[in-house]
């Protein structure tokens, strides 16, 4: 739908395991085909973007490596990259050229019935090259993401699952854990900043599982250093720490708030 | 505001330590009359209600206790009570009944010119009256409350400071800390989703500063509990876990969509 929304002058070719999805995205025009399977959709395609859960996409490198045609364009739109980037280097012929892409827009609302024309607009989108990544690719794939409306930056592999990491896989066991642990009298008590809090723990537990998963290392360290935080702070609730829990507190919020300020602007240049 | 949207036959008497403060409050029409001081304030009232920090509570109460008028109800709005619940026990005469209050409601935002009169609509307001409460004085309060749109509910001081730790004031802290511990990189890439998982780190740090020592007992109890759960968690990191991190995210994520419906529900009962 971004695609046709941004009128970029191509044939959009879809797969996907249900039926009933490539047909609701054939009905609302945001495919032109709906392929029989992975091989088909992939013939003679001058880009093929990934889109399944990260924990698939070595079986769709598998599966559509012997059909790629000659200077194909291979992307994905994971949200780890260090196991695509190895897969793809593995498992892709010469002739074929991968670029890791993650952009960073969508929700907690899964499948065609939520697709948005508009979902790319304005968010960020990070590419993950390489020592072997091919130039050119790197530079189309950038054009790709930048005409559906997105601002694309660079990281190694390895640099963006681990900040990627901190602001978002750890945020969202966060937000599970703490709705994990609530007493249902607890939850009756739960007000719109709870929800506020919680609402990325919605997300798909299988689409989730393949990405904590993948990204086990890096959020097994985060998640120590949070917990050593927490620990830390029960001294702060001591009464002659109050000037420090205060400011503590403080920086905080000012931080959320320049926080806030840079990405309305980022939003919003004017 | 509220009291005067909702039609109450009554003259409101504000007291702030900000002149300022009150000059907008009387402008807005949210208050009848401005009083000097807390003394001044209180006199002659049926209703005092006080509306600090928590931390200033004992002080509010030392201050009008010999103010106050026979027959007079005094509650507050604090987030914690078991602490206001024993200040007013100590300190308040026996002509004077207290009754503690929690409404639940409010923002981020702080201050006159954030005021709102359907601020209270549709939101809870708990009460935590113990063996000593006068009953009038509780059927009063919720009444009082009930008429700015509120739904209440009853909960001794110390169940009130328990559950509410978990549901509101780990929340916080949970928000600070994940404000706290990333770095500028990591902030960088910061989208919608952390936004939203990290408001309620925005409030003023004095204010929370006050709420979080108050409930230190509980919240360090909390903490305890909700990091240990943190550290289980990277067990199921191991692929071997996968079926089991998957049951465990659609657990959180049904358990989060069936609080919503029922808060949505709650708000818009037809």
């Amino acid at each position: 739908m971004a695609v046709k929304s941004a009128g970029i002058p191509c044939r959009v070719v879809g797969y996907g395991h249900r039926r009933s999805t490539l047909e609701k995205a054939l009905a609302s025009g945001a495919i032109d085909e709906a392929a029989a399977g992975p091989v088909e959709a992939v013939k003679g395609a001058d880009l093929v973007i990934l889109c399944t859960p990260v924990g698939l996409f070595r079986q769709n490198l598998a599966d559509v490596a012997p059909a790629l045609a000659d200077g194909v364009i291979v992307t994905d739109v994971g949200s780890t990259k260090r196991s695509v980037v190895r897969h793809a280097k593995e498992l892709l012929p010469n002739h074929a050229k991968f670029v890791g892409s993650h952009p960073m827009a969508g929700s907690e609302k899964r499948g065609v019935d939520f697709a948005r024309a508009d979902l790319f607009h304005g968010a960020r989108c990070i590419l993950t090259p390489d020592d072997s990544t091919d130039w050119d690719a790197l530079n189309a794939v950038a054009a790709f993401w930048q005409a559906l409306g997105m601002r694309t930056t660079t990281l190694s592999p390895a640099d963006h699952d681990r900040l990627v990491c901190d602001i978002s896989h750890l945020p969202h066991v966060i937000a599970a854990a703490l709705v994990a642990m609530q007493t249902d009298e607890a939850l009756a008590l739960a007000g719109k900043g709870f929800l506020d809090t919680t609402r990325v723990a919605s997300g798909d537990g299988a689409l989730w599982r393949d990405i904590l998963q993948e990204n086990g290392d890096n959020l097994s360290d985060s998640i120590a250093r949070f917990s050593a935080r927490l620990i830390k702070l029960i001294k702060l609730l001591q009464p002659e720490k109050a000037d420090e829990l205060a400011a503590w507190l403080d920086a905080a919020a000012a931080r959320r708030a320049a926080l806030l300020a840079a990405k309305l602007k980022e939003m919003n240049p004017d």
